[in-house]
C-alpha cells in the first residue's frame, strides 16, 4: 500500500514579474512526493548531489517519504532556472544544468519492487521504461511527460504510454503528440494506444478526465494571487494518485474525486514560492477546499 | 412577461478551413430572438433593408417572436464577412458594410416600453443608452459588448454598465475593459461598477459567474465537431436570459442554471452554420444536453 515515484529532484531559480527565488527545493519527484504524503505512504527514487540541503532531506523525512531509493552521488544536484510572464501560464526556460541527473539509473530498491501503485513522473521515457522493467507489474501505473519527450522520443513514449493505465498530459502536449486539435478527439485517440483514463491539463482553464464512458470537467480554482506556477503539474498528480491509493479502487466515481483533489492540491502549491505552501497544508485545509470545489460547480438540476 | 433585445440583424459571409457560406442570416438580435423564443416570448428592434429574405421573416414568425420592432428600410441589410482559423477560437473579420444599420436609431414601440427584461445585444453603448432612456425602469438588463467599444467608446459604455444588472462579457474584453489579467478580480472590479453579476464567457473553455457570493464555473460542452462559431455569444445569451425570463426570478440558484442554460444553446448552435440548428432544435434536445452537463460535472462529495 504505497507509490513509488521516479522522478527528478532539483534546485530551481525562479523568477515571477514580482519576486525570484535562488536554488529553491524542486523537481517533480520531490513535488510529487510531499504532494502524495497527504494521501498515501511514498517511496521516492532519484538522485542528488553532495551539495543537496540537508533540511529537504529533513522535509521529507517529516512527510514520511521513504528515501531508500534517493541516490546521493558526488557532484552537483540538477539544477533548472526558468522566469515566468505576466500571464503566468507562459514561461521561458532560462537555463538547464543536468549535473548528477545527466549519468541518473534508476535502481528500484528490492523492497520498492511490489509496490502497488507508480507514478513515472515526467523524465526521459527511456529511463520510464527501465523502471517498468525493474519491477513486478504494478497495480496502477501513471504516467507524465513533457513536449521535449514529445518532440526527441517519441517512440519510447509511445512504448511507455502503452503500458499506462492513466496519462497525465498537457492541453498543448496532447495536441502535439496526437497532431489533433480538439481535446476530446485527442483524448480518444490517446485512450487506443492503452490508457484506460487520459487527464488532459489544461492550467488556469482546469482539467479533463477522458475515458471510454465520457468526460469530466474541473475547473482551475480561483486565485487572485498565483505566486509560483512552478511543480503545479506534479502536485496535481500528488493528489489524484494519492487519493487513488488511498481509496485503493480506480472507478469513474474515485477517479473523478482524484482529480479534484490534484487540482485542490495544484491551487495550495501555486500561492507560494517551491514547496513552501505544502509545508504548512493540512488535511483540513485540503478538506476545505475540495468543498469549495464543489460549491463552485454545482448547479440544480431541473 | 417577455424579453425585449435590441441588436443587429445581419446576412454573414462565413469562412471556415472547411466550408463557405454566402449572406446566412445572422447578427446578434436574430441569434438572441430564435434562441430565447425556446424559453420566453421576445419582441425584436432591429432595421434590415429591402433585401431581407421573406423566409428569414417567416423563422421569426415561426418562433413567435414579436417583430413589431423590426424596421424595414429601403437599402441593403447589415452584412458581416469572416474567415475562422483551424483554431475555431480565432477569426479575422473580412469585410463590414454597415448598410442600414449605420442611420440605425431603435425606437421602441409604445407596448414594447414596459417589457420586464432588456437585453442590450452588442451595439454601440450610445444606441444601448438611447434605448434605455425610450423605456420605463425594466426589471432586469442584461448587456452585452465586443472590443471595439471598448476601444472607441468606452465612456459610454461604463454609463451602460452602471445601469445593467447581468453583464456579459468574454475574458479578452474584461480584461481590456478593467486592465486586469486575473478573471476573478476584473470580475470583482466589475461588480463594483454597476452590476450585479458578471458573466465572462471563455469560449471552449467555458463561462464563469462572478457575483458578490462568490464563483460558478460551467464548461464548454466538449463537442468533437465545430462547424461555425458565429453567434455562439448571442445564443449562450439567449439561454441564459431566456430561462431567467420564463423562471421569473433572478438568484444565486437560477443564474447558475441559467448559465448552464446558456452553455446548452451555445454548444447547439456551433455545430451548424447561421441559425441552422436552431431551426431544428426541439426542447426535448435542450433538455437532455442540459442533463449531459450535469453528468460531465458532477463528483461525489467526500
Amino acid at each position: 500500500m504505497a507509490i513509488l515515484v521516479v522522478g527528478s529532484v532539483a534546485l530551481d531559480t525562479i523568477e515571477t514579474p514580482f519576486a525570484r527565488r535562488e536554488d529553491a527545493l524542486g523537481g517533480s519527484a520531490m513535488y510529487f512526493s510531499v504532494g502524495a504524503s497527504f494521501f498515501s505512504d511514498v517511496r521516492l527514487v532519484g538522485v542528488v548531489g553532495t551539495d543537496f540541503p540537508a533540511d529537504a532531506i529533513t522535509l521529507l523525512q517529516n512527510h514520511n517519504v521513504d528515501i531508500t531509493g534517493l541516490q546521493q552521488v558526488e557532484g552537483k544536484t540538477f539544477r533548472w532556472s526558468g522566469r515566468y510572464h505576466m500571464d503566468m501560464n507562459q514561461r521561458d526556460t532560462l537555463d538547464t544544468q543536468l549535473n548528477v541527473f545527466e549519468e541518473f539509473s534508476p535502481k528500484i530498491p528490492d523492497e520498492y519492487k511490489s509496490t502497488d501503485y507508480h507514478f513515472l513522473a515526467n523524465i526521459h521515457p527511456a529511463l520510464q521504461l527501465d523502471v517498468l522493467s525493474q519491477v513486478e507489474k504494478p497495480e496502477l501505473i501513471i504516467t507524465d511527460t513533457m513536449n521535449l519527450w514529445i518532440d526527441t522520443t517519441p517512440d519510447d513514449l509511445w512504448k511507455v504510454i502503452a503500458q499506462t493505465d492513466i496519462m497525465l498530459i498537457s492541453d498543448s502536449e496532447i495536441r502535439q503528440l496526437t497532431d489533433e486539435p480538439n481535446l476530446l478527439v485527442a483524448g480518444k485517440k490517446l485512450l487506443k494506444e492503452g490508457p484506460e483514463y487520459v487527464v488532459i491539463k489544461k492550467g488556469e482553464h482546469g482539467a479533463m478526465l477522458v475515458d471510454n464512458g465520457g468526460v469530466f470537467f474541473a475547473p482551475g480554482f480561483p486565485l487572485e494571487d498565483i505566486v509560483d506556477p512552478t511543480g503545479a503539474g506534479d502536485v496535481f498528480a500528488a493528489g489524484l494518485v494519492g487519493y487513488l491509493e488511498k481509496t485503493g479502487t480506480v472507478t469513474d466515481v474515485t477517479l473523478r474525486q482524484a482529480v479534484i483533489y490534484g487540482s485542490t492540491l495544484a491551487s495550495f502549491n501555486v500561492e507560494d514560492f517551491s514547496l513552501e505552501r505544502l509545508k504548512t497544508l493540512t488535511e483540513d485545509e485540503i478538506k476545505e477546499r475540495y468543498r469549495m470545489f464543489k460549491q463552485i460547480t454545482h448547479f440544480e438540476s431541473e
